[in-house]
């Protein structure tokens, strides 16, 4: 029963706190840069190749988005860090990738985790880290891997439309976090839709085999998003009290408008998890149910039968006087017995719904 | 097992905050103004068609209930938000109709968010958004549709009847609310009804095929319900609590009595909900006692017959010597044998219950 | 499976706030009015026929105990209600039976409902709700009809004994919920016995057919006592806590002596309605352990038989050359065979322990 | 089924508060008297037998402690009470041997009730109220009958080991609450163990019978020591926030050490109750594999033998033309083909599993 | 079923407070001592053999940690207890080894007990209490016996890497117990392994017979572990809040990081507790399913061939006049018909998808 398998967790046990080690698998893609450097009237949008080419934007006047992207280049990430000042303890979350959403305050900046969900091309769910540096007049987004749910963004951003370019960098997270969290909606309906099939599935009893399976599948998913999600009502509302100047009061009724969403979303997965639960009870009554039409396709069966076959086996014996088997008719009266027998059976299975 | 379907949210993925997007299904309703004001002495009751003709009802003494139906008339009431300065998260969730019942509070008006549910011709449970602005003299209401359960409010305000035309437009908001909550009952009374039916279906064994399916279904009624009235609660006790001029004191008491209302109805919808747990259980064993029954049919026939059948067996057999064969009693004591073991069989069974 | 019913609740859909109109049945019981008045000296009982003649105790500077029978006469006790200035929806909340336990605090009176919970004749539950209005020397209490818990109480106002007499209006108060909280001891003793009484009759197996239907009612009959008991607590812990003058300090300790009771009951509903769950898990496994039974006599039965019935078969076949069938003692050879098979298949079985 | 009882709540129900009535069953037990009265130096141990002798022990400077046993002797306890100064609701309470864990604070002494558990000779649970009076230099202890466990603090008190005779009646309070604490270690443990036994039963399949029975039994004593000894956490830690002066604050210290406690023994009593509801899973699936076997054993049986015996009865038949009889192998090689298909038979079921 | 054990928890019952006894099984392991005493510049390891010897490290300015393994030796361990002037209380606990998580604050020292769970080298859970006592300048800590996960510790006292040098004794603290919660991380991910690989083994059908039991002894073993882990997020955030000086403000960010470990670590343990229930579920359905396929294995083969013998019976009778007998062609005819109901059973046992 016990596999072998190497343990996740082992590459940090042990280490000294702040030691930045990425805990993902192990991948080779590029560094990938981006910058978003704007004001209301102009912005510049970068791609750049090394990590040092980032600095000068701490220092503009102008709000900053810097989207780092391939956690796998620790190295660098940590450079990043100390430049923008960062505590060694967020460096290592920000390369940590099981962190469970949060968000710690500091004096300076604020340090927000969260779960981006979305779905790949082939429908499965992709459930990448990001974090997030709120500076003053700067936020920092480190993710997994390249590919994100920021494409809106990006053109309010170029296009002006909004209010984006005219506010702050208080605003430019919270439509980073807000396009995370309508992505949320899509991965729900999903897990929705997929309740739904299954449910109708095990109705039309098409998937026997696999039903078990696939509702422990299914179950594991909503728990897995229920835990990236959940947290994160948590986070907002922590922003929403937040004391610092990081964040400022008009801002704050942006936040509770995320907060709303994110209730809705809970609140469905509570629902589906309670559907999954029943489910499954569904599935078990339904295998009952065909069980017991077996047993009542053999009962007729041998009730009918094995009756008619005694009779049939009484004349079949070789006892010298048995004086029935003599008569003329008798045979011809058995066959009437033997049909009257089986109606009978009938009439009474047809009377307890059997038949 | 996966069925293509257009996702509902994919609409306002990525959008601005504040993008003005209907998120029910398209319909080409005709957008439907109703105003009333009124003073203690007289009141005016006017239908109209555009939305300018509303903007001069802010300014009257008068209290004013606008009540808008149509949702889909997206630009139209973005005017009229943009007329009665509401913030455009307001105006926002105005027409995105998955909100999920609340209440926020801004400088000078209060936006309410709940879900009004009544029977529609067919006994179906209709779910439709309605939002309140209640500003110093007026109540701005907003129905995905027309058709509500306002019209007893609408007689009282041309009657003159109890205290409405007396009050102030904190009480007007009090009795449309009051009319949803009302409605409720009548909506969880029905849920009751069906819980009885299926329980009783089950116990008379008559909808075996789509018992679980039925069970299911008012699960899911069940926990929709749920949803749409539990949120509610917290919105009454903010109400209480609310430290804005908008609510007066005295009104409170009045939100109070709302407030013991909701409480009955949520406290039945948990009862409903753990006695449709306990049905599926309950369904379970009458599954069970079945299967019971008809294995103990089985059990009495083969139990009976198939000793009985080896017995003629024996004597059919073609052995040259098998001296019982020819004595002249052999057949009849046979029979005797046969019987005594039938009705000794019959007794053991009739012990055992099983007959 | 939808009957057609009426519904309780549409009565009072749609009517304005404070409209009092008596949800009960409709009876035409006649108005019972009842009124204790006492000094520590002395006191005055009567039985009163009109609504009139009670007014004048509000005066009175003695305690005046005023027990008003008959909810369904709401002009009388609309009429009352004004005369003791109460609120229109307490007055709407004294006729209307489907309330929640609930306390609401008045400037110069505080409103208590609660349910009244005893059995009559046949042991069957009434649950009736009683009102009370507590003012600075009188208490109001409205019941449903006549018939209540309060018998020791007047045999104690009559004779004097205990603290009655000498105390204020709040310790009378105090007596009569504590008079009905002592009879809710005896309602869930009652409980307690049926559930035993099932249980036994489960493990007995002799309830077969209504075992589930009995879980089922006793299940709600539990949640709809539990659902009439628990909020009481609630209300009793706000009359601790009261800042009126109406409940004095001294009086206090008696609340919480009341509010232990509540625990010790409420405590005991929620084991009860623990063990009704699992009562419904072990009729499960009795099922299941009465199929394997059956079971086990059919395959038996069938086990020792079958192939016993194939070797008779076999030298019954018509074949020309058996060389068997001419062996002078081949039947008694195949008697043995057959014996020792039937000897070999009970040791089997014994061995199983399905014997 | 509903049987007669005599109810037990009758007794008190509408009496009037304080009356002193003594709930337990009827005992006709002596009433025995205990003394400890000690000063660091030294310690006087008496017994008594007239109530009014105790009363001396409540001016001297030392600390005493009064035993109190045998419930039933209501006139003692009343007048003790009396000369002690305690509310009539806790005379009454003394000797009601229903109450919840609780402590009531009055103005010049705690009122403490909790349940003493311990198992008897025959290893059955004893559950048996003590209730504790702590004054400023004594404490006074109400057992329902002799016989506790607090055999080791009198050793104590006598040897003056520890701090006891050091310490005034707040340590000595502790110490007994201790003892009592320090018991339900041991009953819990029992606890653990018969779900143990339970357990292994079920997997070696060896009480069938009554196992249904047996898991109800424990389920219902885990469910009443848990209402014995949970409300106990409250009672202590209310105790630990005393502003009275009876404790002082390096007692409260060795009072957080029996919170400590109290909340290993209730974290595995809910361990305990997890771990009782799936021995009913458990035990179902138990069931279910067992009918499987014996299912399987029907089928086996039944699959090989009824179409060979078809076989047998095709020669059986008296037809005048069946060429096959006549060929002088035939027999033979019909064997041959039943062997086969025997063969073949087993075969399949191996490979199913089956066998 | 009552099995006679020692009891564990009698060695303790009855004892006075601050009886200093140790409750874990009796070992004649070596007191091992083990300090390590450093300032950012240089350090001090030294194995100790004698408690005496550690008593000068108290009076040290460095940064000591004294770790104490062997708890069984109980004098040693009440003398250093006393000479760091522990209460009586915390040396009791130090050698009592059923602990709940927890801390209690003295004036000038923290102490903290938690529960260190490590995999031996048969992949078993070790679950050994370790105390730690926080002074202003040293460290104690106190294992039951010799083996911890203080490794890499060590190895950064000793090479001075990390902050750990350069920090006070509350950090020496913070990654000690930063050590013993990494490993949480390794123990959890194989109770993840072991619920897969149940799970799995449910669904390819190859563990029938002891899975219910494997499934009962995992899911106790997630009950403990979680029992060991809950507490501790208490004590971290009570320690967050310490208010004494002997946790610095800037330490205190690192033991928030413990607390997001804590917090990933407990979310998933109830993950693996919401499966393990649903695995049992599962393997009820897949008993079921697998039932369903014996009893369709039955049905068809009896379903078939129960007729058809009955057919071939009727023509073994022995009746004088039976015409059909006589026909050249009836046997051939016969197996026409038996052939063709052969195939329409086939037929129809395919249509119901039995086969
Ligand atoms: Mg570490
Ligand atoms: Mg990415
Ligand atoms: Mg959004
Ligand atoms: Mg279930
Ligand atoms: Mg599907
Ligand atoms: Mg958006
Ligand atoms: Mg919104
Ligand atoms: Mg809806
Ligand atoms: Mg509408
Ligand atoms: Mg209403
Ligand atoms: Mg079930
Ligand atoms: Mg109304
Ligand atoms: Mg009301
Ligand atoms: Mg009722
Ligand atoms: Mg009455
Ligand atoms: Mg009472
Ligand atoms: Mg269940
Ligand atoms: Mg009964
Ligand atoms: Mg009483
Ligand atoms: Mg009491
Ligand atoms: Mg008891
Ligand atoms: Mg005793
Ligand atoms: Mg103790
Ligand atoms: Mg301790
Ligand atoms: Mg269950
Ligand atoms: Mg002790
Ligand atoms: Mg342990
Ligand atoms: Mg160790
Ligand atoms: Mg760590
Ligand atoms: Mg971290
Ligand atoms: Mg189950």
């Amino acid at each position: 029963m016990a596999k072998k398998r190497t343990k996740k967790h082992q590459k940090k046990s042990g280490l000294a706190p702040g030691s930045v080690i990425y805990t993902g698998e192990k991948s080779d893609k590029k560094l990938f840069l981006e910058v978003f450097d704007y004001t209301p009237e102009e912005y510049i949008e970068k791609e750049l190749n090394s990590i040092e080419e980032v600095f000068d934007f701490k220092l503009t006047d102008c709000v900053s988005w810097i989207n780092v992207n391939g956690l796998n280049h620790v190295t660098e990430i940590e450079k990043l860090g100390i430049h923008f000042n960062l505590h060694p303890l967020v460096i290592e979350d920000l390369v940590s990738i099981s962190q469970r959403p949060k968000i710690d305050e500091y004096e300076d900046y604020l340090f927000v985790v969260l779960k981006m969900l979305y779905h790949d091309a082939d429908e499965n769910i992709i459930n990448e880290q990001v974090s997030f540096i709120l500076g003053p007049n700067y936020v920092l987004s480190f993710q997994e891997s390249e590919g994100d749910v920021f494409g809106a963004v990006r053109d309010r951003i170029r296009q002006g439309k909004g209010r984006v370019r005219t506010m702050q960098s208080d605003y430019l997270l919270y439509i980073l976090m807000d396009a995370i969290v309508d992505e949320y909606f899509s991965i729900i309906e999903t897990l929705g839709y997929k309740i739904e099939d299954l449910e109708s599935d095990i109705f039309e009893g098409s998937i026997e085999e696999t039903a078990t399976k696939d509702i422990q599948e299914l179950k594991k998913e909503i728990l897995k998003v229920r835990r990236s999600i959940f947290p994160l009502r948590e986070v907002i509302s922590r922003i929403e009290k937040d004391e610092s100047n990081l964040i400022q009061q008009r801002t704050k009724t942006y936040y509770r408008d995320i907060y709303d969403h994110l209730f809705q979303v809970t609140e469905n997965i509570d629902i589906y998890r309670e559907m999954i639960w029943s489910l499954m009870d569904m599935y078990m009554t339904t295998i009952s149910n065909k069980m017991n039409e077996v047993m009542k396709v053999l009962t007729i069966m041998a009730s009918i039968f094995i009756p008619l076959t005694f009779i049939a086996g009484i004349y079949g014996m070789n006892f010298d006087y048995i004086p029935e088997l003599h008569y003329k008719y008798s045979y011809f009266i058995l066959w009437g017995v033997m049909i009257v027998l089986f109606i009978a059976m009938l009439i009474y299975f047809k009377r307890k719904k059997w038949l």
